[in-house]
């Protein structure tokens, strides 16, 4: 038994709902953070790393309990300790916000780029660890700290390659919203606890808008709704007037932020909240118009939301809007890429204390997909090319194609010599080929004896044989014969040709 | 109970054995990285980011029992499979060279960086998660492969800051450290299995000789040492003699290649399996030679065996050579940053045919704690500047100093409005300075009515107010007024001069 169980062979397999990353994924994503970073770092936002690895208090939110400890997260226990995979950079940030508030500056700017864990059913194009980056700013009161997280995010879109015009920053407040569920009877300022499941399925029904439409959302603020699959979701119960109320807070956009603004204000009726939260919209949007942000790119929407319950100002969405194909083939606008807003009360869970802290959470796999998309509609795609291939004719002498290397390489060509087996010349060929070799460098012993090596061009010889006579192709031009001391001059004059 | 529970604050800390990594702490390795990678991708390697979860199974070595599931790695159950981290990213790649074995170009040339993490009690600079950067070969059986590792990982080291002359490579194989067993009686060809506990001992006690000296190596290669806390480790139970070849491989090393070469088939004697590893050793060091890699950085030492079991050729190891001071003062070599090896087996674990495969590991914290050291000796530490701080006078301007910062940054200057309670000015210089700020920008009404702004030399200011009278300081040659409009030209000439 114990023999038969250490003969069997592990299986060569991601874990499930996970996977990896090959060349151009990970060079195309880290040339997208690095341009963002550069961003982040002129307004003034520092790096953080935080481990990965957080006991499950800090985290909060997903409490373990005996039965289903990893509830949503990754989670083991250590000792007495619950440890667990962060699910996002917030909660890390709001734990350090408290750990090191003594040392850090105030306001405290940070940014955060890397992996994050959920433990949730995977499915297509949904991963259990994927990427995120975020920029908050720590202990900055003001709006003025909101203004600066939405116009940071439009000059991020554009640096990364997403022109003005193809994104929208909707931005709308919270308090603002909780204003209206006062006047709709929902949210009693004095007793906030009431209702509050209630207002937990408003919020959802509102952020689900896009996807559910008026119908459906006005069936979930009342009664519950089936969906197709016959399953029912139990609604907030409001009654017709007051999900009224909330249906008209969606629609109060209007076509200058002065109008929508004036339709908030309307619709808060007496809420000190729901003014104060009016109020702030007018400030963030006169801020950003003063340093040139206008509604083309930053603009009010209360249909935003968000859906997470701990936002407790300003919110904002970052979308994409230019087309693309669906699965269908009809045409869609791209859609969200990053959101954020105001949460003044994580830090407090550790502290007592109020911090009040912003910020915003970029997608990254979302936002790269959507580059990727644009090269492509704009015919821009690149295919990176491979490294320049010596190939082996003759396995004695490795160190002369290995000198070959050496030479590109200090011009600063990409290229190595093939270390398979070298006896099955077309074996060679085909491995430059799948590596995307644009060169081939060829020099059996005839050549060495005359001081000479072949050079063949890969990318003019994969279009003469595609395109080609059979009469054109044996003619051979897309291979050269140069001196040996010419090397690295005639592969620089074909990579630059 | 339920309530007090839920009112209990969680603590803000980071889990025992991790840390949380700050801005320089980020973008020095960063930078380190990133010239790591254009060293790699120019010798041909392409990137790879496997995810941080593996099934245990996958990873092997590690394999989870019932009552301890978690020895070395941190692992979960999830459902029927146990997950865990990573602990390196070889195991990793083994995984990947067999799951992707059709689709990846063999040889398959591949480097990766990331963090890993390893389930082991924490202590002082001893962290449960920490970085790893690695570049290998898949499917290359030759030893120009081998060779090729050695070169590359020279010219990464120079590449990130290390002189030629401040390192050497050491290499050395364990087939000749096989033959030495073979003539010690401790390796039977026809019967691997058996004294693999023995040999298990005498590979460990070599890899300690640094540490232990001779005589302790001799004591572990015999009947076991002492240590100074009284515990005692069991030796390999090798006769004088025995204990003799192998001590004598150890001192193998010669003042020239050739010699050590000479030295080592001597002591192999007539061990088929030996003799190989010594002419792989010479053909390592030829093809090295010829393309200028010499023994003052690249040299064969019969010392460095490399701790790790799975070695099966060459195995090599990046020391450091210059000086530094330990706890006690005493000068000693920065030692070893890096090492790896051939490793022809790991792959066939998951496919049953062989795999040739080599590769190297480079320990980023310490290669990055080498290069902070070489830069505190040459007193070239950098302490990044911070941004140019827009102070706050008048809160209802925000715009204005808003419109400063977009000025600035338009201009590729990193700078920031101070986004805390604008009230007490004290704490905005005060901040100014926690940020490290070059400059501050000061504009009262008066300011403003006036169409000027302050500039405050913050570098200058703390030379003065370290340095100056108070004559001196209080006549503040470090500020001075400039033109609203001439604002960004005034700043970079500051920053510039």
């Amino acid at each position: 038994m114990a023999k038969d169980k250490s003969t069997r062979r592990p299986k060569a397999e991601t874990p499930k709902g996970f996977r990896d990353y090959f060349g151009a994924d990970v060079t195309e994503r880290k040339a997208m953070l690095d341009r963002i970073a550069e961003v982040y770092h002129l307004y003034g936002f520092d790096p953080l790393e935080t481990s990965a690895v957080e006991t499950v208090e800090a985290l909060g939110k997903f409490l373990p309990d005996v039965d289903r400890p990893n509830e949503g997260v990754f989670a083991w226990q250590e000792d007495s300790d619950w440890l667990a995979l962060r699910y996002d950079l917030t909660a890390p940030l709001a734990r350090v916000a408290a750990q090191y508030r003594n040392d850090l500056p105030s306001p405290y700017r940070r940014y955060a780029m890397g992996p994050v864990w959920r433990n949730e059913k995977p499915g297509p194009g949904r991963f259990r660890q994927f990427y995120q980056c975020d920029a908050d700013t720590v202990g900055a009161p003001s709006v003025a700290a909101d203004a600066e997280i939405c116009a940071m995010l439009a000059d991020t879109l554009e640096a990364v390659g997403i022109p003005r015009g193809d994104y929208i920053i909707r931005v709308n407040n919270r308090k603002v919203l909780n204003g209206v569920m006062e006047v709709a009877g929902i949210l009693d300022p004095n007793d906030p606890e009431k209702f509050a499941a209630e207002r937990g399925i408003v919020l959802r029904a509102i952020d689900k808008l896009d996807r559910l439409g008026e119908d459906g959302v006005r069936a979930l603020l009342g009664a519950g709704r089936k969906d197709e699959s016959g399953d029912f979701t139990k609604g907030a119960g409001l009654g017709d007037e007051q999900a009224g109320v909330v249906m008209g807070f969606m629609a109060a956009k209007r076509s200058t932020g002065a109008g929508t603004v004036a339709r908030l204000r309307e619709l808060v009726g007496g809420s000190a909240t729901g003014l104060e939260g009016v109020e702030e919209l007018e400030m963030i949007a006169g801020l950003l118009a003063a340093q040139g942000y206008g509604p083309d790119r930053v603009d009010i929407d209360p249909s935003v939301v968000r859906g997470l319950g701990y936002y407790t100002g300003p919110v904002f969405e970052a979308e994409l809007t230019f087309e693309i194909l669906d699965e269908k083939g009809r045409p869609r606008q791209f859609g969200s890429v990053a959101g954020g807003g105001r949460y003044d009360d994580l830090v407090k869970r550790f502290t007592g204390q109020a911090v009040p802290a912003t910020g915003v959470s970029i997608g990254v796999d979302r936002l790269l997909a959507a580059l990727r998309e644009k090269r492509k509609q704009a015919g821009t795609e690149r295919k990176e090319s491979g490294p320049v291939i010596v190939t082996v004719m003759d396995r004695d002498r490795m160190a002369d194609y290995q000198a070959m290397v050496g030479e590109l390489r200090a011009a600063g060509i990409r290229a190595e010599v093939y270390l398979g087996n070298p006896k099955n010349f077309g074996n060679q060929l085909k491995y430059a080929d799948k590596r995307n070799s644009p060169v081939a460098i060829i020099q059996g012993g005839d050549e060495a004896a005359r001081g000479v090596v072949q050079i063949k061009d890969l990318i003019l010889g994969a279009r003469i044989a595609s395109e080609a006579s059979l009469e054109e192709w044996k003619s051979q031009p897309a291979q050269f014969e140069a001196p040996r001391a010419d090397l690295v001059a005639a592969v620089r004059r074909l990579l630059e040709g």
